[in-house]
């Protein structure tokens, strides 16, 4: 009997490049597990078509066709259960995850952020590390809580800034270490690697 | 003629690794620079000794001594402006200097804090950011103004924390690249070599 993949959902609104890492790091095979769903809330969300493309099944899953946030976010509980699911994967999804959900998946839900978090949680990340004046900014792949960006942190990766640099130049380096460190951290909760000491996640040897 | 040097003030209320530092630059010749006045608020602070035993003059200003803090400020300025200063560097100065002191060194204060700011501004700033699970540290020297550790940015190091790190381990990693960053952000300073746009510092080539 083989053993059952470790199994992600892939929660984007967006064009899905750290959707896309994952899957390059599924196929490539330094990553053992498996995508069983994407769900988009953006209809034309260019995730959407790269699942598609590569065979997995993915859905649009209309906010506007539900009363509240509440029943959405029942809706979404729903689909992923229908799945095996062991681990939920936001990937620029860009709405804030309520209490319900985020108990029902308790430490099963992870995030990535471009900075350096606690640095710059929120929105228009990078703009703002600009005007800082910060010399440095990164991404963070953390466990959702129900404050924003707050949750454990599994991974970071650090980025420069340049003094030339512009909100797209930063965009562009801090996604492609977005694109190392996404699929790590899931390879490192797939294999069982990590343990939480307070907010701290101590990584195993 | 010799162009007069570019003369520092240093306040410092503990052991003065940084002064050392700064001291070490200007002894090696790549700082060029020099000491004008050593003020501790700490009677026994070893960054007095250091002072002295480099034949800098130094001073114990006694906060006790006078009535209140903005008395106390105008006792530092008085004996700032005895001297010929260009700027003056907080290096582990425990105090928070006030509205008065700061405008009459407009952009001439300069500080250095142990973390990658604008994450962990304050106190305990190792021991938060290992509490808080950071991947990633440093330190930061920026320009003091009115509100605690947010002036403007003008270098920073980077410092990843390890899972076995303590505080006192990581501090010590930290005061490494606090030692290398101090003296040459005075240098780019002294050098002419930094612009202000918006709250961003910029590195002229």
């Amino acid at each position: 009997m083989t053993p059952e993949k470790f199994t992600l959902a892939i929660l984007a609104s967006g064009r899905g490049s750290n959707l896309q890492a994952i899957i390059d790091g599924i196929e490539k095979n330094s990553l053992q597990a498996e995508i069983g769903l994407v769900i988009s809330d953006v209809k034309n969300a260019f995730a959407l078509e790269r699942a598609h493309n590569h065979g997995i099944e993915c859905l649009f899953l209309d906010p506007k066709t539900f009363p509240d946030r509440k029943s959405y976010e029942q809706a979404l509980v729903k689909h992923i259960q229908s799945k095996s699911i062991n681990l939920i994967c936001l990937a620029g999804f860009m709405r804030i995850l309520g209490k319900h959900f985020i108990e029902t998946f308790s430490n099963q839900i992870i995030n990535i952020h471009p900075s350096l978090l606690p640095a710059f949680p929120g929105l228009n990340v990078q703009k703002r590390a600009l005007e800082h004046g910060a010399r440095f900014t990164g991404c963070t792949v953390h466990y959702v809580n129900e404050e924003v960006d707050s949750g454990p942190i599994i991974l970071q990766a650090m980025v420069p800034i340049l003094d030339d640099d512009d909100e797209s130049s930063l965009s562009e380096r801090i996604l492609e270490q977005e694109h190392i460190i996404y699929p790590e951290a899931i390879r490192l909760i797939a294999e069982g690697k990590l343990t939480l000491s307070g907010r701290r996640v101590l990584h195993c040897k």
